[in-house]
């Protein structure tokens, strides 16, 4: 009888649970220091929470299960469906802005492959209320905190954004309508994914009309928006028909480019049209982070979904937010080599002098141990060598020597230096080798 | 159209998940303290696993799924048989003691009822390899140490601890065996739960024999061990045979309550013969942390199971361990109103003493928090007084007003104090104001 994970789940032994937790961490102080609050919803919810509003690609996904009564549940694939649901139900209640983040551990029925498991962490950062690009802006910057605090650099990733709001209105104003436009915003989000050659004749196929393909090829090729231009010339510029709302996305993408050169990370960002997001619900400015290299898939996705909490029985209120994967972003940590020795040793390591003092031993470790400090000892019967070697291997800073006679020594294995104490004093006080 | 939680889950809104997050870190804490290391498995198995081993009562708790493949896989409602994987897939590579602990989410489709819902967090510390009971006596220091790190005492909880080896000892030595034992287990089981009417007239069922009910309500009225006594003394007055396994099992308990007393924890600690613990395999020490009127389901629950990592297909290897549950000990914890003010407050709340000022308050944010400070800010244009209630809100310690002409004050909210510095210095070195 031989046990294994299931595929595409991940076991966690320690070193790894290590590494787990270092991004975590980052994840967590980034959110805090950026005045995020913590929530967290059930792994499980009634399957209806996931399909009503999601699209096709993620329902597909859903590991689906069933209660005592029944009734169809599914473990969640994304939080944000459960933090529509949880704000709605109190949303009186909530002073906004409401600013939660979470680190769900999300579950999809897909086909392993490189960066894409059926099990993973998703890091999300939300902010509902604000209409302001501000709040996009914000949940930007936390996104670039954390992944500064891992050490990433603007050489290493680019928050790429752009605008779902602006993109409809230029397929609108082409014709391309409907079943169509899915189409071609499907194709769209695989740009950054195909073969130049092959994109295009996919887009060919959903467009269908020379003309309609043109303008979109057209307006693929703008650049960076000039902020101090007018939306009017903008569209120009790009070959797109300034209505109203196509000069009101506009605008809206130059007020959300202010805001990163406010907050200091204009160099982390840079505006992308190949950027559409999968997912159905997005509204406005919707943004990937990047590799520099683009050899992976999307370190973290996100953007503003204004419809979100109405579609579930909400009211119509304003949010916007991203999800942070922990899987492509420990491939591109380890390719960049940016995770250090994460081991955390313990901070004293108590050694009989003789086996008969190990009843001591086990004094001292407890005494050690209710006073705050990690102390650690050996389960093995061995002379002081071989416990000195062990606590070595358990990063011990240093080791408490018990000898006979009531005598301690305190060794500083860095230094190793000694010092001498009584046992006596140590189990009336602990805190006096520490 | 509305969307609820399912019954038995819950939806962790910031307040709850401060509460949550200080029962974990309180573990989390102890744990390293005690020199373990953190492990985590999937969230779900292959079916087999937990049906290998575990006994009726978890199966028949199981929430079960099927992958693409049409394979039948559970969410996992313990984490012991996945350590127990875990540890077999790499038995010769890791050092032991293996000291692992884990912060596991578990699900379990149960009717849910107070202290129990169908999903939960389970604290798990094990310590795989020694036979000594200083390895049980090791896991209740470390599930002590995180109690008394979050303000329960003696008086609030006890360790009740028995000998599962000792309670099958005698139950042979009456005369029940096979089933009749299981049957008997499971009926003392519930002692702490039923009144002691109801208990005796389902013991005497289960037992049958008018001697042997006798013989088992005699060992049930054991009281302390005498440490000095001989284990066939022991025996002798609890009415055991002296079989050589029963006063193996003694001596044991006698080990066991040694190294309590070593380990400083004595007091926290009490044979009790009630406690059998439901899963079946336990094959030693087995204990549970009770709260002291005995008014609540248990908070904790352990022992040895020395042959589950055989029976997982592993080598024949020593392993003790025990899970303690987030929702008992959250009713615990607010019963004995130990949850203080978990709130955290930012550090710094910057202003704008006039709104044409906005920009730069960003920019200031955005400095601040690129230096690690905890920084927030007002998403709505208004009167610096309003801003400073809002600050007030946010548990910040100081506000930073940014006044016309480039100059900024720095007020500490909890005194009143006030200091003034420039605009451009702060934009410089944002760390002069921390």
């Amino acid at each position: 009888m031989k046990f294994i994970p299931v595929k595409g789940t991940r076991d966690f032994y320690p070193e790894a649970m290590r590494m787990r937790n270092w991004i975590a961490d980052a994840w967590r102080s980034a959110s805090l220091r950026n005045g995020f609050e913590e929530y967290d919803s059930p792994i499980f919810e009634y399957l209806d929470l996931f399909t009503a509003k999601s699209g096709d690609e993620i329902a597909s996904q859903l590991f689906n299960l069933t209660d005592r009564g029944g009734r169809n549940l599914a473990i969640r694939p994304e939080i944000t469906p459960s933090l529509a649901r949880m704000v709605n139900a109190k949303i009186n209640a909530l002073p906004r802005p409401i600013k939660w983040f979470s680190i769900p551990r999300l579950c999809r029925a897909e086909r392993p492959q490189k960066g894409r498991l059926r099990e993973f962490f998703q890091w999300n950062v939300d902010i509902i209320g604000p209409q302001d690009e501000l709040a996009d802006a914000e949940c930007v910057l936390t996104a670039v905190d954390a992944m500064r605090e891992l050490g990433l650099t603007s050489n290493d990733v680019q928050v790429c954004y752009s605008s779902r709001e602006l993109l409809s209105e230029v397929l609108e104003s082409l014709g391309v309508k409907g079943q169509s436009s899915a189409d071609v915003m499907a194709v769209l989000d695989k740009r950054n994914k195909l073969p130049a050659e092959k994109f295009e004749a996919m887009l060919s196929d959903a467009v269908g009309d020379k003309t309609a393909m043109a303008g979109i090829l057209k307006f693929l090729d703008t650049g960076a928006i000039d902020p101090d231009a007018s939306p009017a010339e903008i569209a120009a510029s790009a070959g797109i028909a300034p209505s109203e709302n196509a000069t009101a996305a506009i605008a809206k993408l130059q007020a959300f480019g202010g805001y990163l050169k406010a907050f200091g990370i204009a160099d982390w960002c840079r505006y992308d049209t190949g950027i559409v997001r999968g997912l159905a619900y997005y509204t406005g400015i919707v943004y990937e982070v990047m590799d520099v290299g683009e050899t992976l898939r999307a370190i973290a996705g996100g953007g503003r979904y204004d419809n979100l909490l109405e579609v579930l029985g909400g009211p119509a209120v304003a949010a916007s937010g991203f999800g942070m994967g922990d899987v492509v972003l420990g491939i591109l940590l380890e390719e960049k080599q940016l995770i250090g020795d994460l081991a955390q040793g313990v901070e004293l390591f108590v050694i009989d002098g003789s086996a008969d003092m190990f009843s001591d031993v086990i004094n001292v470790v407890g005494r050690l141990r209710s006073v705050g400090a990690a102390a650690e000892f050996s389960y093995k019967r061995q002379n002081i060598g071989k416990q000195l070697k062990q606590a070595d291997r358990r990063g011990a800073c240093k080791a408490v020597i018990l000898e006979p006679d009531g005598v301690v020594m305190i060794k500083d294995l860095a230094s190793g230096e000694q010092t001498a104490c009584k046992l006596a004093e140590i189990l009336s006080d602990p805190t006096t080798i520490l």
